[in-house]
């Protein structure tokens, strides 16, 4: 749907945002991250990683998606690296999280009811594993195999030091998985 | 590597995360965002998501990618969408971005040079499309372009708003492209 009226969330972004540009003071930080380390980690609406993850403004790539998953960013991770710098990666999945709460098979279901043939046609096609969600049953099985792809992988250098841990959005606390 | 001793990076994370989880309050949000979208942004560590676009947290799904990228972004915008009650999509890319300054010829380049024939048969593997980096010359245009894809997708109901915004790193205000 287009529209030329903003939305409320729109109209959020713009307002929030003058204030934050009003007193930014910031522009002068350089592309690669200062401390040359990347985090892995959820898009959970629960999870703001700059506070709960202590990252200062310029200092660490963030990538986010569904689950915190290593296979989706495999790309941005190979960027971060081989491009600009980064030395470490810290992958942080959470307690709570959607993946734990529906399969592949319920969610193609619901796909395929929702957005019929068509839609199921472009989720094989577009997203990566012939439309896999990358969903997992165990939280600390999910961090410890993600870690392990990580660290298996040709796309990394041996002195990529890479970490597994946990967020638990009950608590706002972090724990080392592996 | 794997290291017993924390280093720097992963003693910043728990010290910093564990004043957070001290002052924690926000144990009770539900998994589904409060305001019902999601934000497609870049990884880059010149952005803080949620206090330049002002989200609160537990109101919004936060993806990010190497360039703010829709593609990349499909998966986790489906389950997004589809499963946790998504009405509407921001798509935010900025100012000074990494993919506007290379291409994918010069970073395959890269990527072979330092991680051999195996790097880049992973790459062309994992990395979709077929290890494709994703770079884009025109900031605005691949704004655009990316807009127009999720508009296109079956993937996405009609009722779904989609914008296109960009981001200024130099200043920390946002502007609606599309």
């Amino acid at each position: 749907m287009t529209s030329t009226t903003p939305t409320p969330i729109q109209e959020n972004l713009v307002e929030k945002n003058e204030a934050y540009g009003k007193a930014f003071t910031k522009g002068h930080l350089a592309l690669p991250p200062a401390k040359h380390y990347a985090i892995v980690t959820c898009m959970d609406a629960r999870i703001d990683p700059a506070a709960a993850y202590g990252i200062d403004l310029g200092d660490a790539h963030v990538i986010r998606n569904a689950g915190g998953s290593a296979v989706d960013a495999l790309r941005s991770l190979v960027i971060s690296q081989q491009l600009l710098g980064t030395k470490e990666i810290l992958l942080i999945k959470h307690t709570g999280c959607g993946m734990l709460t529906f399969d592949t098979e319920t969610a193609t279901g619901i796909v395929e009811k929702n957005l019929g043939e068509a839609g199921l046609k472009e989720l094989k096609r577009f997203v990566g594993g012939e439309g896999k969600f990358q969903d997992f049953p165990v939280l600390e099985s999910a961090v410890e195999s993600d870690v392990k792809l990580l660290k298996e992988s040709r796309l990394f250098p041996d002195e990529v030091v890479i970490s597994g841990w946990v967020y638990e959005v009950e608590t706002g606390k972090v724990r080392r998985v592996v």
